[in-house]
């Protein structure tokens, strides 16, 4: 196992693919939690968007630690684990634009399709400080 | 999406598959922590065999609530979270037993290769409170 504080090329190749990640947050009252989620990187930051108001996004507010395990599709041995701190909460258009971005890495449509009325979209941006690496 | 407070067949099926989950616990300094495992159950409880010491171990003694995603290997819409807590951590002959179980599950070899010196296993017998599914 290799660590650092940074993404290296690894990481940056795992969370570019269309890999899901689990990203763990803290519930107010103490206990964890952890969701599948789409991800993006622009190599040094990690983005994550959810629905404004789902419990990670209430989770990261009250307490912006959080953990992910990442694995390549069809090899669940080829793990990338990161710990990092949600620095910025973006919402508005480039939320909303940045939703359509993921759908198409991971499902190929030009649109987000299970937006639901009324939903507002926030693009957690996190801040990498200790990547762990296996295989 | 579904939620229930045991599990149910869904979720007893991708359990029994050779599906990794992932764990998270809360570290001491109360952010979160999160790992893919190999995972068992017997119907009821959750079953996740690591070695003493480990960071879940040592945060699972302190904190037991724990909180799990899977999803089908090559099928990653297929999602079953399970929040719960530990009851029990079983060492001794039976944990030493169950890895070699765990690893003729997910390798098919019929011992755990991976053993280190010294190392001493612990089962973590968790019961299920809240099981949502989608898909």
């Amino acid at each position: 196992m290799s660590t650092k504080t940074k993404l290296d090329d690894d990481a940056r190749k795992i969370l570019e693919g269309k890999n899901f990640i689990f990203l763990a947050t803290v519930n107010p009252d103490g206990s964890p939690q952890v969701t599948p989620t789409w991800v993006d990187t622009d190599g040094h930051y990690i983005f994550i968007n959810t629905a404004v108001g789902r419990v990670k996004h209430k989770n990261v507010k009250k307490n912006p630690q959080v953990a992910m395990a990442i694995t390549e599709q069809g090899n669940p041995y080829k793990l990338v684990m990161i710990r990092g701190r949600v620095i910025e909460q973006v919402t508005g258009p480039e939320a909303e634009g940045h939703i359509d971005k993921m759908a198409k890495k991971y499902t190929g449509a030009e649109k987000y399709q299970n937006r639901r009325p009324g939903e507002k979209r926030v693009l957690l941006k996190i801040e990498p400080h200790h990547v762990s690496r296996m295989r």
